[in-house]
């Protein structure tokens, strides 16, 4: 099972403002992450691609980080896209320090049980993941009914949109997820 | 978050046929698996569900335990069952001595990149599973055509059914996997 | 045409216990129902789906017989499963005294003209048949303000997931109606 | 439960022309079909489409009329129109002279097992039916490759285009079936 | 790219009384529409449909002429088909005196603003156009609520109706657009 | 009606390479339009949006500039995007020098006819729009087909990725198309 359908273009063979990027992403992993080596062949898209995921996921204001990767696992579940579930999932487990969240939600986004404010931004990003020509004003009464604020609705779309391309990238290449992924944020519950 | 909408029946409130049965169940899992403690308030619907697993995911001819699993899984993955994808998950990933093979399936069934085999397997249980009405002679057709016998056929199309009903079962309820399934099967590779 | 796309077992070839279940049936109905013949050639699973069955639609509290057809019908039809709706077409009218309520409920579920409880019953079974994953508490509310007690909407779920099966063997097998049903609880409008 | 949501029109109200016509049809049915009752109020609506049926339903060259029925029998059951099943299921029961064939397309119009003639037909109205933008030269094909010449497709698809219509004038008005529908067609089977 | 999949019948080949009927529509467009010539060969269906167009469409009570074509480019939309979205999506620009209204409906009708009497018509049609199994009371609860009238409801649903038919007329014809139609209510917005 | 549901940034107001880039394209088109205007206020998203953009909508090699046009509309078109449709709607007509292929294309993606290659294109865009947890193999057999090449592949699937996330931000923001883009490319056929 390859890592992807296409061409793996590995570290040493990035550009040198990608290498320096994405080795820092490897250093704090300890593995350089497999959508990296499937999208490395088109450096141009990739540096956008990375740009466009700090803008979003490293934003200091708005959402908090376990909000923002609830938004990637919700659509991510709701797209069946395993590579997201599985990295991104690893990546909740850890922000969330809850080791079964991750697994709930991308089972069954509609339906995992969260607190209002979480199931309100599981709600909006899933009206907008799967039938965007039917997300409106009755979408956006209900998140602002659970309190969020149009900066907060804003990162919730953004993200959405953000992962309907990135799960879609994900689909294409038939992107296998690296191994170490599974098992992050388990760990410390199985001593 | 409770294990269940409705009325939990512990073990030792069971009738005694029935407490024998999932005490042996929970004697080998270490634990009792929260749909027998969601459905013991019914105990004739319990049995027979019990019957009906036995007959079926217990039988030793036809397809193997891990196909039988693989069933299972990518059903509820279809179906988006949290408590089948998380419980079966595990069983799968122990039968098939694969830590990785169950995410896989349950994020997308469709697209889980399987043996000729199991593909077959997997794609005539989505067939029946979700669109009831348009399985069909094709659907026969590719499953034979894959080697599947008559005997195998029926085996993945009860398991199917079985859970089918199961899935719906967990969905009625908002059944709770038991926190212990969520790392079967992943231990050994986290040395 | 067939009767099921897989091996036929007569009353006569069952194993003993089953030969008598289903030789009473034989005798109430005035013939053996195809769906008995088409499972025969799996005691076990048999033996499982006729107690499933009775633990279900024989129940003395909850529902009442006709509201656990009524499930059924509803259901069958959301899954355009034939055999289903023919042979439990047939019940409900015998059930509800009424000629022409499992037509229409057959043919359009959804829309069928019923009184609030009924249509209640249906919309419940309705939600959780054909996408379980959005199945929520927004269904069990409504049903609630319908004045359904939690007993009666496990006796819908649990009917819903075990159709779900029944419905899911019937397409496997492509399972035929006898004759019988289509006209059964007409005849006395016919005089 | 009314006949329609809409006001109902008597015979005896309708313009002449209408008068004459829906009487004709009146006499040999024995009834006058709700369908008629319930366009009544805007005659040159109902006298558009009692043309647009005549021209395609007694039109003699093309399809059999048992063939046209089972168009319409079909698209109905997709569209889970209760009164064009209802109705037009007897039509098809008595031009058919098979008592089951319309409770069978109805039920299940992808499933129900036909001659290789009569399922090329139903697919072909099917394809029409519900996804109608998907429509196109692989549908026209297959129908082609079953024998149906340029003629009978253009029928099985204007009848198709018609019961569009007209199951949906029948959710509109929530329109009944006459009780006399439900029998014709099974009498003689029932001595 | 051929006008239809299906013979052409060209104006001098049409009967005496249709070749006045489509001639004086064609001398007020400019041009005969491909609808009639896709029709041709079958006068008694092209008379019944004319008949039923004029009734709805011309009909001097209930919707205004504007809002009977957002009926139809809306239900077109959702239909996905193109002929009726580019000839009736020209006549909606004129009759709206809108140039952007027809794109905006066409390509969105779910989501297009409109002020509330116009979009509680386009939601009636649209919940009729596409799953008329789900259609209710609550529908023709919130058309009511706009302040709809029950002739104005039977004109959406009338309307939605017949372009259910018109929409599959042109999908399986492959009816082109006549050029002409592209450009109609656009010109007064380009000097 | 706003141009956006959120904030606007007029071009004076963007940090300076922003108003740079932008004023480029709007000297260029003769207007800003609005996705820049109401992406303005997320300055480090409008950058990479752009940047994604550049390197997939303006690279040499691959696929012609209509073809990546092409796939934009055509995803759009099944996204039922507005803004997407008619702004690159208009960049169609232009770059393809066809006045009706871009309306046909949005109208109705998967029937419009098309050259071979176009149409594989374009089928490959809108299996992984919609349903891409079935995308797949098969897809991917029937470009090759057709003579697409892995880069030309990758470049439909990313462009499609692209505008997944576009034309959600679109139906985030409501964004409306600036009235400029409705004759764009049009013209030249009004004299």
């Amino acid at each position: 099972m390859a890592d992807s359908r296409f061409r793996i273009t590995e570290l040493h063979d990035l550009p040198e403002d990608l290498r320096e990027r994405v080795g820092e992403i490897a250093r704090k992993s300890g593995f350089v992450p497999n959508i990296f080596r499937a999208l490395g062949h088109r450096p141009a898209e990739l540096r956008a691609f990375l740009d466009y995921h700090e803008a979003l996921m490293d934003r200091p204001e708005g959402l908090t980080k376990a909000e923002r990767e609830l938004v990637v696992v919700a659509t991510s579940g709701a797209n069946h896209c395993t590579y997201c579930i599985v990295a991104h999932g690893a990546v909740l487990r850890i922000r969330s320090k809850d080791p079964h969240l991750a697994d709930q939600v991308a089972a069954n986004p509609w339906g995992a049980e969260l607190d209002e404010r979480s199931r309100a931004i599981a709600d909006l990003a899933l009206a907008l993941a799967r039938s965007p020509e039917q997300f409106g004003a009755a979408d956006l009464a209900k998140a602002r009914a659970a309190g969020l604020t149009d900066d907060e609705i804003w990162d919730v779309g953004a993200i959405t949109a953000l992962f309907a391309a990135s799960n879609r990238l994900a689909h294409l290449t038939a992107l296998q997820p690296n191994p170490e992924f599974y098992l992050m944020g388990r760990e410390n519950q199985m001593k």
